[in-house]
């Protein structure tokens, strides 16, 4: 491996991204599962084709696809799979079918079961982060499907989130789940222990009889209180970031049915059969991630813009933060040595339009600025027929204009018309030119259903995968996360033990202030 | 101006910071009204103070000052003032007094009105944008100071948004407001639309009369059929993404009392106080500035991170992204020259301890990472003192590991605790560096309160502005929103036209292609 920089695949890709034309004249749309992906304005030549395709081979890309799917140790660091496709193959593999079907019907029993009682009109989801984006974005984007249950989501540590999420129910009628992987996070034990008190102040006699564990440490889950039978598991082989399609979419099941989880994870088993059959060229996962790495590590693009003109798709932002950033934030490659190309583009993004009422000024003029993600449904699902029309008429005239950009000379046509001194609209003109030649990936929905929906995020789950592979990283592992949460108890210690001495502080000076200004007491 | 890059204050700016140490050793915090501002992990040096003052005084940074607050034509593409601080001003200014007292005292004689005659138990806000933002932040975030009214909020063009917003509430009993500084904004327009459709159906005899405007258009207003002693306006000097101090606040004195909107509005002509008053070196606008363009313009950072540790402000990160990239996202300087350095940073984040389990892995281990404003509140307003604890600890222990990280050596003792295997040890060891000397700045509020909000927003404000004049540009105009509108006026039409020809089409093959394929009928 050593610099990737150096090696004949990476030259010829960065010398074919470079010579690549700004404004491709071509359609270049990919069909995966029922998603169109258009990628007619990235990056696009056939010499590009050739390059993408030996730097795919160099990395290895056909091996750890295949690795992937068979459960392998890809996850090197920590030594494990990362075999989320398990989960949502319509038979698992052999390996884990045992252990998989049973934790699925043991799930669909429970669901039945309160649900043919009339149990629990109410559910509060406690967990952070993995455990929580991608309940949270299915339950909101999909609220149209069905609704069965009141379905509250707290995970922050700050108060005011739990708080929020009990108000106005009746604890009687409210199940409490607790989602964490390991069982020991501390924002969501905190708030645990907030809705036992909340509980009991209730009126219910036996609060641990109310909560629901989901996690890959049943151990831990015994022990604060929780009954066998509300222990759902699932194991190390499945990243936080990947577990939605683990027991933890249990919050999904009873807000929007069995069903609704059921065809989340087929309409993602479509897009595993897409990401392991389309040919290189065909592969949407493979070509957008082709593009994310020519932007970042080519073109030069830090970060990248994600808006799906739709609002119910408004937590899809954080959900990919979490899932590119935390993947993706690293560097170091296999080998040891330090990845020497940029990788890993910062990730932000608002449903549109209100991201063009935010941000798209700075999309448009800014020096830089960064390729977007456009996320568009054909069919709408209300009757408000314009509205829709402004939508979609929105969507595509902000990727046209990224694409085209606005010329000086057609600047200075525009402030004639009004500005009649030549000197004046010249010096105005200047400042409407738009550079243009911005580069924007198109996803076409035909409709938000959960299986579109399961189709999307399994269609962003292997763009990462193939980054990782490209940059030659471990997408599985988060480092950093463990290395905060360490310092985060041990200064916590150091706040409420009062007269504790400052002057003995680890810390540097300003951390060593606040801990003593800020410590309770 | 010309090249900025080349001017002798901007060398030595630039030289300076790259040669100030990355883990600075000394305490920097500043007071401004009743917030701490501590810089201290931002660039700091002797050399620093020196040629920060000397760039500063290169780009007319106290002339282009006064000028901001006595109303000089500082939006110099529009030849308009951009006068916000007139409207929180203790006593405004006299050219302006007796326009702004008189809208500011019909606004709360129409509050007044209806408290007294308890209408209007919900208000649904329609407006997107600088129209939508600060209200929304301040009655989602201040929600705990009153709550008269139950106020909603609709942006979006996307159905969705005025269907949600205006589910359940009693349309005889219910105000719509319209926030359109133009009032020709065709997201605000359409869903009034639906609102006049609502009310109809629910029965209300004259729809409009529950409608109020709030504009710098009235004339659009009046024709729109909105009763004159409905219709609030405020004047083309009032930037739309500085209009919460406007009549724009409208939502905030009926959610939330009088007392809030003018409690909002103190705080921040507090922080007018400290900007226009304070020392440079002891003004937090202009050293948060500062510290901005080191970061973007010399070392590098392509982006920036929100993280305030209150759940509460969630919108304050959307409000911060407009307020930035709406008005920094532009490179053409005042005399017509392109900017010739880094600029305008792309602004995201989200509250902790959320964005520690979504994107602070890339912040700590990502090859280039970027700066994080993190914003505590010293007092919490719950009882849940250990929450609040570890809220603070985590805080802390974010910004001090971003600062030190861990070394190499660190790592290896950490990894050789359960890996008994040197050469294995060592390859684990590299995976878990933290390279550190990341900058961060913190705000401490005292707690979060109407004034503290309103000194928080001023503080960006004109962190904001200093740096537009840093950088030579114009932070008042927005000529990249005016484009996509345009563009998007034009596709609707072609949508909506039942057998166009798109061979005619004047755009991209792959924007034809979907205009084609989306068209309705």
């Amino acid at each position: 491996m050593s610099a990737l920089s150096q090696t004949t695949a990476w030259k010829s890709f960065s010398h074919a991204v470079s010579a690549s034309p700004t404004k491709p004249a071509t359609l270049r749309i990919l069909r995966a599962a029922e998603l169109e992906v258009d990628l007619s304005t990235q990056r696009h030549s056939p010499a590009l084709v050739i390059a993408a395709r030996a730097l795919l081979n160099q990395q290895g890309f056909e091996q750890a696809r295949a690795d992937l799917f068979e459960g392998a140790p890809i996850n090197w660091t920590e030594n494990r799979a990362a075999w989320h496709t398990a989960l949502r193959a319509p038979t698992p593999p052999s390996r884990v079918a045992h252990a998989v079907q049973a934790e699925q019907a043991k799930l669909a029993g429970f669901v039945e079961r309160v649900n043919a009682q009339n149990l629990y009109r109410n559910v509060v989801h406690l967990g952070i982060g993995g455990s929580d984006w991608g309940p949270r974005l299915a339950v909101e984007s999909l609220a149209g499907h069905a609704g069965r249950r009141t379905i509250r989501f707290a995970s922050n540590v700050d108060a005011h989130a739990i708080t929020a999420a009990l108000e106005g129910l009746d604890p009687s009628d409210t199940l409490i789940i607790i989602s964490s992987k390991s069982f020991t996070t501390i924002e969501s034990l905190a708030n645990a222990a907030c809705a036992i008190d909340w509980l009991r102040a209730g009126g219910v006699k036996q609060p641990l009889d109310h909560f629901v564990a989901v996690t890959a440490n049943a151990q831990a889950a015994r022990e604060f209180g929780i009954r066998e039978e509300h222990i759902f598991e699932f194991w190390d082989w499945v990243g936080g970031r990947y577990s939605i399609w683990s027991s933890i979419g249990l919050p999904i099941a009873l807000g929007l049915g069995m069903d609704t989880l059921n065809d989340l994870r087929a309409g993602a088993a479509q897009m595993d059969e897409h990401f392991l059959n389309a040919t290189l060229e065909e592969n949407a996962p493979v070509q957008m991630a082709l593009s994310a790495v020519a932007n970042c590590s080519v073109l030069g693009y830090a970060s990248f813009a994600l808006c799906p003109y739709d609002a119910r798709l408004r937590h899809l932002v954080p959900w990919l933060q979490q899932l590119e950033m935390e993947s993706l934030g690293k560097s170091t490659q296999r080998d040891g040595t330090t990845l020497d190309v940029a990788s890993s583009p910062a990730v932000w993004g608002m449903p549109g339009t209100d991201s063009q009422h935010t941000f798209f000024q700075w999309l448009h003029q800014d020096g830089k600025g960064a390729p977007v993600d456009f996320i568009l449904c054909a069919k709408p699902d209300h009757r408000h027929t314009r509205h829709h029309r402004l939508l979609i008429a929105n969507c595509l005239a902000q990727r046209a204009a990224l694409l085209e950009g606005k010329s000086f000379e057609q600047a200075l046509a525009e402030v004639s018309l009004k500005e009649k001194n030549p000197q004046a609209a010249a010096a105005l003109a200047k400042h409407r030119v738009h550079p243009g030649g911005r580069p924007s990936t198109l996803i076409v929905m035909p409709q938000l259903d959960p299986k579109q929906l399961g189709a999307l995020l399994a269609l962003y789950e292997h763009k990462v995968f193939t980054e990782g592979v490209l940059w030659g990283i471990n997408p599985f592992d988060q480092w950093g996360v463990e290395f905060g949460k360490r310092l985060a108890g041990d200064i916590e210690r150091r706040l409420d033990a009062l007269g504790s001495d400052p002057a003995v502080s680890p810390y540097d000076p300003s951390t060593a202030h606040w801990v003593r200004k800020l410590a309770s007491g």
